[in-house]
């Protein structure tokens, strides 16, 4: 799709949400030539942010962002039928609104119910990039750099998916298409059941009767398989409340994998777990050296 | 067990294999002072490593270093046997033998059953520091900086303790001691469970029919939780079948956790989820403090 972006100069960005997605789009646009007004819940950060230049303007009510030629929605999902609603009477013919959700479908229902005839000029968006951290503090204007963003264009208006294409590439991102049904089983098997199993490993031990006499003897291979168990804890629930199909089916699916590797112990069978061990470091080998190229 | 180390000067120490964990307490060694001789199975390994300063000298067989204060065994344990029956006839009487091995008891069987009398001046330990690389060009002077290495010294001379301990900490390690029972069943939990966790993501996502297709979209947070799924495959194998039923146990252990989201997600039951989260989150910090202490 990056070969069909449109030549039209960079307009008007409005920003519903001033942590680090939002920050860091607000930044890269800006960069880029954008004119960025934010509204951000907590207003002092949106006010710091535009006296320190990171942005153009800062407003009061979401409402007022209605003009911008696209408004980036970089709020958690349940906060997303409050924004559409305040944004539906104030919106522009012309305007364009995206997200950068981990999850569509859902996104793409609660748009359908509040936007009304507008919901055609929603083109949702996932960033493939992100850090556990969560505030304007984190925002990096190379956040989105040589990462993919992932454009769920199904059932909207050309020059709306033109424009949040543009948009996403002006901020250094590639951008690719996929329906919200194919998002929501990619990035559940991808993204979201890691984040569930680094989570269940550090909850488990959590749990346990000696955390403390454990955690001693951590080393680094936990310390990375755990990062993202930082990550954000409200974020996350809504991750999984807005996929739990394929959640579900991912859990499965790992959880069958595991029980394979278990008989393999039961059983002594040192060469098929030798084997699948090969293989998953070949395999990631090869997918570290696609990132290099 | 730190504040009981000896004054004694450092010795020579021999150690056989010299990959990342040989090489880099080779190299910590003699910094600290020590003589290090070394055996590996490639030779020309050994003798680069004495033509580049890294060790005093390379021997061409294993009994050569039968008369050094201290012999440091870091081959992978499906190579022990062999090791200590090299070793046995022309192991000095006042030599202490110690291992850089992830399981403890079975290192101890194989001592016994190779090292006949002189399984007593077998010292088993742990430092629990590492990389997923396994080669001398990995070794790092700075390895064991400040980690903890888990010494064994259930049954063992009460000299040979001492020296062993004196030698981890000559290497910067700090040392502590436990049962080689509890040694095997705490790695299995916070160490062996979560590299047998991340092979597992990667071995599914293999096997799965669209792997290429998936990894497209795997960002920094796949990266860090499959980082140890590159961990070398015989030696993780070799663990496994090493620490079997801890193994099990900690994989029933985990399955229960993630049973137990799997339930939250199928009831929609977002509060304990984020409860879950949270409390993992805020335990994997308070443990991220403890390390900048």
């Amino acid at each position: 799709m990056s070969a069909a972006a449109p030549a039209a100069k960079p307009g008007h960005l409005g920003i519903v949400g001033l942590g680090m997605i939002g920050g860091s789009l607000a930044l890269a646009a800006k960069r880029a030539g954008w004119r960025v007004s934010a509204y951000n819940r907590t207003s002092r950060h949106a006010r710091e942010a535009a006296a320190s230049g990171g942005i153009d303007h800062a407003v009061a009510r979401i409402s007022e962002l209605g003009g911008c030629d696209i408004i980036f929605v970089a709020v958690p999902i349940s906060a997303y039928g409050e924004v559409f609603k305040e944004l539906t009477p104030a919106l522009a013919a012309g305007s364009a609104i995206t997200d950068g959700g981990s999850t569509k479908r859902e996104a793409i229902a609660i748009a359908r119910q509040q936007l009304g005839d507008s919901c055609r000029r929603f083109v949702p968006a996932h960033p493939i990039a992100g850090r556990e951290q969560s505030s304007w503090q984190a925002a990096d204007a190379d956040l989105y750099l040589d990462h993919l963003t992932i454009v769920c264009a199904d059932g909207c208006d050309a020059d709306a998916v033109a424009a949040v294409d543009r948009l996403w590439q002006d901020a250094g991102a590639r951008t690719c298409t996929m329906t919200a049904d194919e998002h929501d089983q990619t990035l559940a098997t991808i993204s979201h059941l890691p984040h569930l199993l680094s989570y269940a490993l550090v909850s488990a031990i959590g749990r346990h009767g000696s955390s403390k006499q454990l955690l001693q003897f951590a080393a680094g291979g936990f310390r990375d398989f755990t990062r993202i168990a930082g990550s954000h804890p409200d974020m996350w629930r809504d991750i999984c409340l807005t996929n739990t199909d394929n959640m579900l089916a991912a859990i499965a699916w790992y959880q069958k994998e595991l029980e394979e590797f278990a008989a393999f112990l039961k059983n002594g069978d040192g060469a098929s777990l030798s084997a699948r061990f090969a293989a998953a470091r070949a395999l990631r080998q090869q997918w570290l050296d696609t990132l290099e190229k």
